[in-house]
């Protein structure tokens, strides 16, 4: 993309209702535009990386043998009076009556619906294991919506749902998703940390939250440092592979890692001294197995290979998408703008012109452009006719990982400066080797 | 995908609600639910063919330089009285009130919230001329929703809306969008006729409307049937050549093609007889320039290179994503299901095991089934243990464009029968050159 033909209108000053750092670097960075209290437009900077984000959920619950669906976001207030969480649900719940006066409501979870679904078509066990999963936007009419996308009203979540005849059959599933979470998350370059955490209006006893630290976060988080060491990684997982599954979430969730919801501080002495830690942390997924707490209620039962009709066992798993764009820059970001991972970025790399005008300059990031785009990268080429200092503050703000600096007096040497964001090291190369270099680096992500 | 492992709860039953042919196929072949009047839950295969058209959208709209961002769903109805539209947009507007009863609405549309944005953010025809674009979930409580996904009330719609210093800048991104709304509905397998139309309550004097020709389109059409033997092809265009685009408009639009809204009957009469022709058609699109009406109301203005500030010239440009489902099956489809059209097909090919549980058999299509997939293609695999006619009423059901059809008998002289659903016609070959022929079918729109 070309600066000139985009839309990014980025802010020079700081946005004074923005409280916490990703607020204010998605407002500089023109990536979101308010619209009401807690909802906003996704620039098309901040729409680029949300898509990017939704891509890579998709990617890992198929990955996982989940099946995409989509529900709506309005629902009939009846199936929430069949499982008694119409009138529960209180005020965070955006009632709405329809021109002939029906109740109404914004979705903002979908195990009613879903609920309705699976017991409209599904009879045997012989559908079973059955997950379904969609990523829609809901709405929460938070009291006092802040902190930009991290606590927004409107906000964009995937939401999953499993079916399994028996218990066991449903820790699996349980399990299954807290593999493909890890996954998810890594690929976006976060270190999510699984901890157990408290059931809420969804219900359960088994759940585990994924918080990402981070000092704005809104849980206190305490756990042994361990944890932290542990990462995903490429390892190959059969999902159906009841028992490897099982090995990942004893990895992961056997040292202590709680929020302060289900802090034990009797159980926390046990962990040696030097590793305690207690911190902040982003709450940016959650998992469930609540049995059969909506299938009862709502009459969703399959006939076992016994004969037998039995309520299935259920559970629901989420992650905030949109959230998720607050808590990496959260996590990634210095005084000049974010910093992103390369498994999200909006653009592979920045191309800025020292010198535009200058036919040599320009033709040089014109080949560049070529070429990187040939190559299946996406640059984002600053054309503007501007000082070079506003291009590479610019950049810096926008945070693409990596930055190709082209000026007249590199090309007299037949090189171009390729500059880490993160680091901020620049290398002096030909054009050809930088564009191998970001080929690399992107391998298998691009 | 393997039948055995994904959600496709396809029905036996005529479903008695549905009055019209696509709203009966997408229930019986389980791509929608109804979730309340008007209002679906897109099913695992509907919301495959939903993405499909909602990327063949993106591309299309970014091919002719248009820029993706994202609108929320809700909006506060203070932009709207700014408009003057709150008042005016009557009953099919849905309002809402917040907890803090603050006044809401679900988006039918969006010209005033994309006004709001461009006024916050551009000043200056320096950064024109600018078209954005956005995909998202609308709302309009049409007071007796019916015929499916056609006449919904949340309803998925791609909007775009251009700004543009003059009247015949404006102009081009209005002969830009019809060409590249002609691509996209060729792609999609649909003959969408632009038809001069009325300007509604958007408004604008230079209006058309896409249509496709159908029994049961809500619409009468009246045309000069020299217009239906026009079609796009892969003609290459530039975008930015006011000259070609505005060429194509004159080659789509110069002939008599009106619905009764803005039929004239003199003008018609001019069309050589044997060439009238009066049918039904589904709007899928409409265009619009409607100059300074939002930006005058709104405020949205730009300094002129001769320093005077003037109010940008607009446009806005609708496709109904998720009403094209419906209006490619009514122009699709035969009494024994659907007929995808190659470009939109959710699964390129259906594998068809004759013996479920023959070594040789399941063997032969595990093996077509890895190398489809390692090829790019999607097959959908029908590996349940069932009749044969069951599976292929299932597959001419679900309308995939091409079904292989393995046994041992075939297998036995080295062949599979490769079939088409459009004609009928099948053909027994080697269950590699089965895979090749597909390739080729689908080459560059797998």
């Amino acid at each position: 993309m070309r600066l000139t033909r985009y839309f990014l209108p980025v802010l020079k000053e700081t946005p004074s209702e923005a409280q916490i750092v990703s607020h204010r670097l998605m407002l500089r960075a023109g990536m979101i535009k308010q619209a009401a209290a807690g909802i906003y437009s996704w620039l098309p900077l901040g729409f680029k990386v949300l898509r990017k984000l939704e891509d890579i959920v998709h990617e890992e619950q198929q990955r996982a043998g989940h099946i995409p669906m989509l529900m709506p976001t309005l629902q009939s207030a009846d199936l929430w009076r069949e499982s008694g969480r119409y009138d529960d649900y209180g005020e965070e719940m955006l009632r709405i009556k329809d021109r002939h006066g029906r109740d109404m409501l914004y979705g903002p979870t979908n195990e009613e619906l879903i609920t309705d679904i699976f017991r409209s078509h599904v009879g045997s066990y012989k559908d079973l294991p059955l997950t379904l999963y969609h990523v829609q936007w809901k709405f929460r009419d938070e009291i006092r919506p802040r902190f930009g996308v991290m606590r927004g009203r409107e906000f964009f979540m995937k939401d999953g749902y499993n079916f399994d005849l028996t218990k066991e059959a449903a820790l699996h599933a349980y399990n299954r998703h807290l593999v493909s979470y890890l996954r998810t998350y890594e690929r976006m370059g976060l270190q999510a940390i699984p901890m157990r955490a408290d059931g809420g209006p969804i219900g359960g006893d088994y759940t585990h939250e994924f918080l990402v630290l981070a000092e704005t976060g809104e849980s206190e988080v305490f756990y042994d440092s361990a944890v932290t060491d542990l990462s995903f990684g490429d390892r190959q997982i059969d999902y159906d592979d009841h028992a490897q599954c099982a090995a990942v979430l004893e990895e992961f969730t056997s040292k202590y890692a709680r929020t302060d919801e289900t802090h034990d501080e009797a159980l926390f002495n046990e962990v040696p001294e030097e590793r305690r830690r207690s911190a902040r942390g982003i709450e940016v997924g959650q998992i469930f197995y609540f049995g059969t707490k909506y299938s009862e209620a709502m009459g969703a039962t399959v006939q076992g290979p016994d004969g037998q009709v039995v309520p299935v066992h259920m559970g629901s798993h989420g992650i905030g998408v949109s959230r998720l764009l607050g808590a990496i820059i959260e996590a990634s970001h210095d005084e000049r703008g974010i910093i992103w991972p390369e498994g999200v970025t909006p653009f592979h790399v920045g191309i800025v012109n020292l010198k535009q005008g200058d036919a040599e300059a320009d033709a040089a990031c014109e080949a560049l452009y070529a070429s990187l785009t040939a190559l299946g990268l996406e640059p984002l080429y600053d054309d503007r006719d501007e000082r070079a200092g506003g291009k590479f503050a610019t950049m810096d703000l926008v945070g693409l990982p990596w930055r190709i600096t082209v000026g007249p007096r590199g090309l007299k040497n037949g090189v171009v400066e390729l500059t880490s964001r993160r680091s901020g090291e620049s290398e002096e190369l030909p054009p050809e080797e930088a564009v191998q270099r970001l080929v690399q680096i992107y391998a298998g992500r691009a």
